[in-house]
Protein backbone atom coordinates (compact mmCIF):
# COMPACT_ATOMS: atom_id res chain seq x y z
CA UNK A 1 0.00 0.00 0.00
CA UNK A 2 1.46 2.95 -1.01
CA UNK A 3 0.00 5.42 1.56
CA UNK A 4 -0.36 3.30 5.00
CA UNK A 5 -3.42 5.64 6.79
CA UNK A 6 -4.27 3.02 8.67
CA UNK A 7 -8.02 4.15 8.26
CA UNK A 8 -11.08 2.16 10.60
CA UNK A 9 -14.25 0.97 8.32
CA UNK A 10 -17.34 0.07 9.56
CA UNK A 11 -19.78 -1.81 7.64
CA UNK A 12 -23.20 -2.04 9.80
CA UNK A 13 -27.19 -1.67 9.46
CA UNK A 14 -29.89 -4.12 8.64
CA UNK A 15 -28.98 -5.47 4.63
CA UNK A 16 -26.91 -7.90 3.53
CA UNK A 17 -23.28 -7.09 2.07
CA UNK A 18 -21.40 -6.16 5.53
CA UNK A 19 -19.50 -9.60 6.10
CA UNK A 20 -19.32 -9.74 2.19
CA UNK A 21 -17.72 -6.58 1.72
CA UNK A 22 -15.45 -7.36 4.60
CA UNK A 23 -14.17 -10.72 2.49
CA UNK A 24 -14.37 -9.08 -0.43
CA UNK A 25 -12.18 -6.33 0.91
CA UNK A 26 -9.75 -9.11 2.54
CA UNK A 27 -9.50 -10.70 -1.03
CA UNK A 28 -8.53 -7.09 -3.14
CA UNK A 29 -5.97 -6.20 -0.13
CA UNK A 30 -4.53 -9.87 -0.52
CA UNK A 31 -4.74 -9.74 -4.35
CA UNK A 32 -2.42 -6.61 -3.73
CA UNK A 33 -0.07 -8.73 -1.68
CA UNK A 34 -1.18 -6.72 1.52
CA UNK A 35 -1.27 -9.22 4.86
CA UNK A 36 -4.50 -9.99 6.03
CA UNK A 37 -5.97 -10.89 9.71
CA UNK A 38 -9.22 -12.05 9.04
CA UNK A 39 -11.29 -12.58 12.29
CA UNK A 40 -14.70 -14.10 12.58
CA UNK A 41 -16.64 -14.24 15.63
CA UNK A 42 -20.14 -15.68 16.08
CA UNK A 43 -19.83 -18.23 12.95
CA UNK A 44 -21.92 -21.18 13.18
CA UNK A 45 -20.35 -24.93 12.84
CA UNK A 46 -19.34 -25.36 9.10
CA UNK A 47 -16.39 -23.44 7.62
CA UNK A 48 -18.03 -21.15 5.15
CA UNK A 49 -17.23 -21.00 1.50
CA UNK A 50 -14.86 -17.56 1.83
CA UNK A 51 -12.57 -19.58 4.58
CA UNK A 52 -12.11 -22.64 2.26
CA UNK A 53 -11.02 -19.92 -0.34
CA UNK A 54 -8.39 -17.65 2.04
CA UNK A 55 -7.08 -21.18 3.23
CA UNK A 56 -6.01 -21.38 -0.53
CA UNK A 57 -4.35 -17.66 -0.09
CA UNK A 58 -2.53 -18.35 3.42
CA UNK A 59 0.50 -16.47 2.42
CA UNK A 60 -1.90 -13.65 2.76
CA UNK A 61 -4.87 -14.38 4.30
CA UNK A 62 -4.69 -15.53 8.56
CA UNK A 63 -7.89 -16.53 9.43
CA UNK A 64 -9.38 -16.56 13.55
CA UNK A 65 -12.82 -18.54 14.03
CA UNK A 66 -14.11 -17.84 17.13
CA UNK A 67 -16.96 -20.16 16.57
CA UNK A 68 -19.68 -22.51 18.93
CA UNK A 69 -16.49 -24.98 18.58
CA UNK A 70 -13.86 -22.68 19.73
CA UNK A 71 -12.61 -23.77 22.77
CA UNK A 72 -11.67 -20.09 23.91
CA UNK A 73 -15.22 -18.93 22.79
CA UNK A 74 -17.64 -21.41 23.66
CA UNK A 75 -17.70 -23.58 26.47
CA UNK A 76 -19.67 -26.56 27.66
CA UNK A 77 -22.63 -25.32 29.96
CA UNK A 78 -21.25 -21.87 29.67
CA UNK A 79 -23.21 -18.70 31.23
CA UNK A 80 -22.88 -15.27 30.24
CA UNK A 81 -20.10 -14.73 32.75
CA UNK A 82 -18.21 -17.55 30.48
CA UNK A 83 -18.83 -15.43 27.64
CA UNK A 84 -17.62 -12.90 28.67
CA UNK A 85 -14.92 -13.87 29.99
CA UNK A 86 -14.05 -15.81 26.22
CA UNK A 87 -14.54 -12.71 24.49
CA UNK A 88 -11.66 -10.85 26.55
CA UNK A 89 -9.71 -13.73 26.09
CA UNK A 90 -10.60 -12.90 22.08
CA UNK A 91 -9.81 -9.69 22.37
CA UNK A 92 -5.83 -10.16 24.11
CA UNK A 93 -5.08 -12.53 21.38
CA UNK A 94 -6.43 -9.80 18.60
CA UNK A 95 -4.46 -7.32 20.38
CA UNK A 96 -1.25 -9.53 20.91
CA UNK A 97 -1.99 -10.26 16.85
CA UNK A 98 -2.45 -6.52 15.68
CA UNK A 99 0.61 -5.28 18.03
CA UNK A 100 3.01 -8.04 16.24
CA UNK A 101 2.97 -5.40 12.72
CA UNK A 102 2.58 -8.43 10.95
CA UNK A 103 -0.85 -7.26 9.31
CA UNK A 104 -1.95 -4.23 7.22
CA UNK A 105 -5.08 -4.59 7.62
CA UNK A 106 -7.19 -6.53 10.02
CA UNK A 107 -10.96 -7.59 10.11
CA UNK A 108 -13.41 -7.85 12.78
CA UNK A 109 -16.35 -9.53 11.34
CA UNK A 110 -18.96 -9.14 13.11
CA UNK A 111 -17.30 -7.80 16.19
CA UNK A 112 -20.35 -4.82 16.33
CA UNK A 113 -22.88 -7.69 17.81
CA UNK A 114 -20.44 -8.98 20.71
CA UNK A 115 -20.25 -5.17 22.31
CA UNK A 116 -24.86 -4.61 21.49
CA UNK A 117 -24.86 -8.37 23.17
CA UNK A 118 -23.30 -7.02 26.05
CA UNK A 119 -20.28 -9.71 25.77
CA UNK A 120 -17.38 -7.34 24.41
CA UNK A 121 -16.26 -4.06 26.08
CA UNK A 122 -16.30 -0.83 23.95
CA UNK A 123 -13.77 0.88 25.45
CA UNK A 124 -11.70 -2.27 25.22
CA UNK A 125 -11.84 -2.39 21.53
CA UNK A 126 -11.20 1.31 21.13
CA UNK A 127 -8.27 1.14 23.40
CA UNK A 128 -6.66 -1.66 21.28
CA UNK A 129 -7.39 0.24 17.63
CA UNK A 130 -6.20 3.28 19.19
CA UNK A 131 -2.94 1.58 20.02
CA UNK A 132 -2.57 0.07 16.72
CA UNK A 133 0.71 0.07 14.92
CA UNK A 134 0.47 3.09 12.57
CA UNK A 135 -0.94 2.13 8.94
CA UNK A 136 -2.83 -0.85 10.22
CA UNK A 137 -6.44 -0.50 8.65
CA UNK A 138 -9.70 -2.00 10.60
CA UNK A 139 -13.05 -3.01 9.33
CA UNK A 140 -15.63 -3.72 12.04
CA UNK A 141 -18.42 -5.34 10.78
CA UNK A 142 -22.57 -6.09 12.28
CA UNK A 143 -25.61 -4.68 12.70
CA UNK A 144 -25.65 -1.96 15.38
CA UNK A 145 -22.37 0.06 15.37
CA UNK A 146 -22.02 1.68 18.91
CA UNK A 147 -21.91 5.63 18.73
CA UNK A 148 -18.04 5.32 20.12
CA UNK A 149 -17.07 3.14 17.73
CA UNK A 150 -18.81 5.42 14.76
CA UNK A 151 -17.44 8.44 15.81
CA UNK A 152 -14.02 7.00 15.67
CA UNK A 153 -14.15 5.76 11.96
CA UNK A 154 -13.48 7.07 9.03
CA UNK A 155 -15.30 4.92 6.80
CA UNK A 156 -19.13 4.25 7.88
CA UNK A 157 -21.05 2.48 5.74
CA UNK A 158 -24.52 1.33 6.70
CA UNK A 159 -25.87 -1.33 4.45
CA UNK A 160 -29.66 -0.93 4.00
CA UNK A 161 -31.97 -3.40 3.33
CA UNK A 162 -34.42 -1.71 0.53
CA UNK A 163 -35.86 -5.12 -0.28
CA UNK A 164 -35.00 -8.40 1.77
CA UNK A 165 -36.05 -12.33 0.57
CA UNK A 166 -35.93 -13.25 4.37
CA UNK A 167 -39.38 -10.77 4.91
CA UNK A 168 -40.61 -13.46 2.18
CA UNK A 169 -39.48 -16.34 4.20
CA UNK A 170 -36.93 -17.55 2.28
CA UNK A 171 -33.93 -19.24 3.96
CA UNK A 172 -30.46 -18.52 4.00
CA UNK A 173 -28.78 -20.46 1.29
CA UNK A 174 -25.21 -22.18 1.55
CA UNK A 175 -22.49 -20.65 -0.94
CA UNK A 176 -25.18 -16.78 -1.17
CA UNK A 177 -26.30 -16.07 2.29
CA UNK A 178 -23.63 -18.01 4.05
CA UNK B 1 -26.92 -25.01 -3.68
CA UNK B 2 -29.61 -27.13 -2.33
CA UNK B 3 -32.40 -24.52 -3.51
CA UNK B 4 -31.51 -22.82 -6.84
CA UNK B 5 -34.20 -20.07 -6.50
CA UNK B 6 -32.37 -17.52 -8.68
CA UNK B 7 -32.78 -14.90 -7.14
CA UNK B 8 -31.66 -10.92 -8.22
CA UNK B 9 -29.72 -8.54 -6.00
CA UNK B 10 -29.21 -5.42 -6.29
CA UNK B 11 -25.87 -3.21 -4.40
CA UNK B 12 -26.33 0.26 -4.92
CA UNK B 13 -26.39 3.79 -2.81
CA UNK B 14 -23.45 6.37 -2.66
CA UNK B 15 -21.32 4.10 0.01
CA UNK B 16 -18.34 1.89 0.23
CA UNK B 17 -19.14 -1.87 -0.53
CA UNK B 18 -21.26 -2.39 -3.26
CA UNK B 19 -18.16 -4.13 -5.83
CA UNK B 20 -16.24 -5.65 -2.76
CA UNK B 21 -19.47 -7.11 -1.84
CA UNK B 22 -19.94 -9.14 -5.18
CA UNK B 23 -16.57 -9.71 -4.48
CA UNK B 24 -17.14 -11.10 -1.22
CA UNK B 25 -20.39 -13.31 -2.72
CA UNK B 26 -17.86 -14.64 -5.56
CA UNK B 27 -15.60 -15.83 -3.69
CA UNK B 28 -18.35 -17.51 -1.17
CA UNK B 29 -20.04 -19.24 -4.01
CA UNK B 30 -16.57 -20.42 -5.70
CA UNK B 31 -15.72 -21.71 -2.42
CA UNK B 32 -18.68 -23.82 -2.09
CA UNK B 33 -18.11 -25.11 -5.75
CA UNK B 34 -20.52 -22.55 -7.31
CA UNK B 35 -19.96 -21.37 -10.77
CA UNK B 36 -19.51 -17.96 -11.33
CA UNK B 37 -19.11 -15.30 -13.92
CA UNK B 38 -17.72 -12.24 -12.88
CA UNK B 39 -18.32 -9.59 -15.42
CA UNK B 40 -16.81 -5.69 -14.65
CA UNK B 41 -17.99 -2.73 -16.89
CA UNK B 42 -16.02 0.55 -16.29
CA UNK B 43 -12.91 -0.43 -14.55
CA UNK B 44 -9.91 1.17 -14.90
CA UNK B 45 -6.97 0.00 -17.14
CA UNK B 46 -4.62 -2.39 -14.65
CA UNK B 47 -6.13 -5.68 -12.75
CA UNK B 48 -7.22 -4.92 -9.67
CA UNK B 49 -6.50 -7.59 -6.75
CA UNK B 50 -9.15 -9.02 -6.86
CA UNK B 51 -8.91 -10.51 -10.32
CA UNK B 52 -5.77 -11.56 -9.61
CA UNK B 53 -7.45 -13.58 -7.14
CA UNK B 54 -9.91 -14.49 -9.07
CA UNK B 55 -7.29 -16.06 -11.52
CA UNK B 56 -6.16 -18.36 -9.33
CA UNK B 57 -9.74 -19.80 -8.88
CA UNK B 58 -10.70 -19.96 -12.61
CA UNK B 59 -12.18 -23.28 -12.34
CA UNK B 60 -14.90 -21.57 -10.92
CA UNK B 61 -14.69 -18.19 -11.28
CA UNK B 62 -14.85 -16.72 -14.94
CA UNK B 63 -13.89 -13.20 -15.33
CA UNK B 64 -14.76 -10.80 -18.37
CA UNK B 65 -13.76 -7.06 -17.70
CA UNK B 66 -14.89 -4.56 -20.35
CA UNK B 67 -12.58 -1.61 -19.14
CA UNK B 68 -11.18 1.29 -21.39
CA UNK B 69 -8.74 -1.10 -23.07
CA UNK B 70 -11.16 -3.62 -24.24
CA UNK B 71 -11.96 -3.14 -27.86
CA UNK B 72 -15.15 -4.36 -28.01
CA UNK B 73 -15.77 -1.58 -25.50
CA UNK B 74 -13.61 2.25 -26.12
CA UNK B 75 -12.40 2.25 -29.24
CA UNK B 76 -9.70 5.32 -29.97
CA UNK B 77 -12.33 8.01 -31.00
CA UNK B 78 -15.30 6.33 -29.90
CA UNK B 79 -18.29 8.57 -29.63
CA UNK B 80 -21.32 8.25 -27.23
CA UNK B 81 -23.21 6.19 -30.32
CA UNK B 82 -20.10 3.94 -30.42
CA UNK B 83 -20.22 3.20 -26.61
CA UNK B 84 -23.74 2.16 -27.27
CA UNK B 85 -22.92 -0.02 -29.56
CA UNK B 86 -20.88 -1.61 -27.22
CA UNK B 87 -22.60 -2.18 -24.04
CA UNK B 88 -24.84 -3.77 -26.50
CA UNK B 89 -22.54 -5.67 -27.90
CA UNK B 90 -21.70 -6.49 -24.30
CA UNK B 91 -25.04 -7.24 -22.96
CA UNK B 92 -25.36 -9.83 -26.46
CA UNK B 93 -22.11 -11.58 -25.00
CA UNK B 94 -23.21 -11.77 -21.90
CA UNK B 95 -26.65 -13.26 -22.78
CA UNK B 96 -25.06 -15.61 -24.54
CA UNK B 97 -22.75 -16.92 -22.16
CA UNK B 98 -26.54 -16.88 -19.18
CA UNK B 99 -28.10 -18.53 -21.52
CA UNK B 100 -25.26 -21.36 -21.90
CA UNK B 101 -25.98 -22.43 -18.54
CA UNK B 102 -22.83 -22.95 -16.93
CA UNK B 103 -23.14 -20.34 -13.99
CA UNK B 104 -24.98 -20.44 -10.64
CA UNK B 105 -23.82 -17.35 -9.75
CA UNK B 106 -23.62 -13.97 -12.83
CA UNK B 107 -22.76 -10.79 -11.38
CA UNK B 108 -22.75 -7.33 -13.63
CA UNK B 109 -20.41 -5.40 -11.47
CA UNK B 110 -21.01 -1.46 -12.41
CA UNK B 111 -24.00 -1.92 -14.58
CA UNK B 112 -25.89 0.33 -12.83
CA UNK B 113 -24.16 3.04 -14.22
CA UNK B 114 -24.22 1.89 -17.60
CA UNK B 115 -27.89 2.61 -17.58
CA UNK B 116 -27.28 5.66 -15.39
CA UNK B 117 -25.39 7.30 -18.09
CA UNK B 118 -27.40 6.06 -20.98
CA UNK B 119 -25.49 3.93 -22.60
CA UNK B 120 -27.18 0.33 -21.70
CA UNK B 121 -31.02 0.28 -22.32
CA UNK B 122 -32.58 -1.03 -18.86
CA UNK B 123 -35.33 -3.05 -20.71
CA UNK B 124 -32.36 -4.93 -22.71
CA UNK B 125 -30.69 -5.89 -18.98
CA UNK B 126 -34.41 -6.68 -17.85
CA UNK B 127 -35.13 -9.06 -20.89
CA UNK B 128 -32.22 -10.70 -20.45
CA UNK B 129 -32.56 -11.54 -16.54
CA UNK B 130 -36.21 -12.77 -17.06
CA UNK B 131 -35.31 -15.34 -19.83
CA UNK B 132 -31.82 -16.39 -18.11
CA UNK B 133 -32.26 -20.31 -17.47
CA UNK B 134 -33.99 -21.35 -14.28
CA UNK B 135 -32.03 -20.72 -10.93
CA UNK B 136 -29.31 -18.86 -12.38
CA UNK B 137 -28.70 -15.78 -9.06
CA UNK B 138 -27.72 -12.14 -10.95
CA UNK B 139 -26.09 -9.48 -8.80
CA UNK B 140 -25.78 -6.17 -10.13
CA UNK B 141 -23.55 -3.35 -8.55
CA UNK B 142 -23.62 0.41 -8.89
CA UNK B 143 -25.34 3.97 -8.11
CA UNK B 144 -28.11 4.61 -9.05
CA UNK B 145 -30.20 1.43 -9.76
CA UNK B 146 -33.08 1.73 -11.87
CA UNK B 147 -36.33 1.84 -10.16
CA UNK B 148 -37.57 -0.93 -12.79
CA UNK B 149 -34.49 -3.20 -11.79
CA UNK B 150 -35.74 -2.23 -8.15
CA UNK B 151 -39.14 -3.40 -8.27
CA UNK B 152 -37.76 -6.57 -10.51
CA UNK B 153 -35.12 -7.34 -7.63
CA UNK B 154 -35.57 -9.65 -4.78
CA UNK B 155 -32.71 -8.16 -2.63
CA UNK B 156 -31.77 -4.43 -2.36
CA UNK B 157 -29.47 -2.86 -0.64
CA UNK B 158 -28.42 0.69 -0.41
CA UNK B 159 -25.32 1.13 0.61
CA UNK B 160 -25.27 4.43 2.86
CA UNK B 161 -22.34 6.31 3.23
CA UNK B 162 -22.47 7.67 6.97
CA UNK B 163 -18.91 9.25 6.75
CA UNK B 164 -16.88 8.88 3.80
CA UNK B 165 -13.11 9.42 3.75
CA UNK B 166 -13.09 10.85 0.30
CA UNK B 167 -14.88 13.92 1.96
CA UNK B 168 -11.96 14.61 3.83
CA UNK B 169 -9.73 14.61 0.74
CA UNK B 170 -8.11 11.10 0.73
CA UNK B 171 -7.74 9.68 -2.42
CA UNK B 172 -8.53 6.08 -3.35
CA UNK B 173 -5.91 3.74 -2.03
CA UNK B 174 -4.48 0.17 -4.11
CA UNK B 175 -5.64 -2.93 -2.16
CA UNK B 176 -8.36 -1.12 -0.41
CA UNK B 177 -10.40 1.52 -2.58
CA UNK B 178 -9.70 -0.29 -5.55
Amino acid sequence: MKEKLGLIHIYTGEGKGKTTAAIGLAVRAAGNALKVLFVQFLKGGEESGEIKIFKGLKKNIEVIRFDQRHPIFFKKGDTKKGLINAAKDALKLIDEKIKSDKYDLVILDEINNLIVQGWADVNELMDIIRKRPKGVEIVLTGRGASDELIEMADYVTEMKAIKHPFKKGIKARKGIEY
